[in-house]
């Protein structure tokens, strides 16, 4: 386990909102280059018509996809923004809700919004670096 | 998508912590009134002795609600305090596990707490406002 | 309900970041012991290969641990630090999801971290603290 510091003096704090037919993650991933985020960390809430998330598989070094297409909650999203090769990379894991209440999720690979998603996004102003780990496969944040 | 900069300077971070009996929608909504909240976002744990949560049905532009009359451990809440007509309005969803583990969820309706229920909120010096969506009914922010 | 304001001033937010074989409430708990925390606030996601989580009897006054002995995202991590007996005491609760998507979760109480969990913390300048309640044999916070 390592840590870092990422602050002491002001952060700025986001509120991003998304309509019916935006997608999450392309949606975060362009807000992250055209603030130029470089560590960042938010909580969301919402609903999503469908959604794709990912169970990594350690063996095969990739995401098993689970689409769901149907209208769910977004119970929790949390997610991280970090510097991969230079550019915002979006890391974002989530539950979601069905009809009956019964919650699934994994890592968030895909989100269609109806009718909304709201997330708080708090900046730090600081670098976080994503580094290629050769054991996984996986871009892993890099104190 | 919007987005809108909530803050550069100080936030408020508040500790809310209810006991036995509360209610935390109502507790939550008392508070935000109090202190004139017009911008916040939180996040929780503890356990209820018994909860309300929906299901938005987009066709009945109302919520379906699921009732869970049983002790269950508050495993993620999250949500944010904006306007809408001028008084401060709580949106919050949970996910909540029953005695084998299992995760159930959606939009809080009611939560009752016991023993305890420990709320971390951050106030922005800043406004959100949810507006009337007509094409679902709902109040959604508008930035 | 009661409440407290934790501060007005700065606050110091770190990113602490797991490696494989890492436990992470030995961890958290380490750092805030370490750093000093008296109040602090926690998200996080990544992937365990086991976890023991925990649903608290009330009849028992202790927790019924729930292990799960395969590789599970961490989709959802919310806690918080608080004084106990003068010594930083982790409550962290936890939603995890299997390889089939479904979620699980309660009280964390031991997560074997493969291969990574991101947390974001923030440390408020300011003292909470938890007492014994007599009443569930809890240390729950006392404001």
């Amino acid at each position: 386990m390592k840590s870092k510091l990422l602050h002491q003096a002001a952060e700025r704090t986001y509120a991003i909102v998304f309509d019916s037919g935006d997608e999450a993650v392309g949606g975060l991933t362009r807000f992250a280059r055209e603030q130029g985020l470089s560590a960042a960390r938010f909580t969301g809430i919402g609903a999503f018509s469908s959604v794709v998330f990912g169970y990594f598989d350690l063996e095969l070094e990739d995401y098993q996809q689970l689409p769901i297409a149907e209208q769910v909650e977004v119970a929790s999203l949390i997610g991280d923004i970090a510097l991969a090769d230079g550019e915002p990379k979006l890391h974002a894991h989530i539950v979601v809700t069905k009809r009956d209440g019964s919650a699934w999720g994994g890592h968030l690979l895909e989100g269609n919004v109806r009718p909304t998603l709201e997330v708080l996004l708090v900046e730090s102003p600081a670098y976080l670096c994503r580094k290629h780990d050769p054991s996984t496969g996986l871009p892993l944040i890099s104190l």
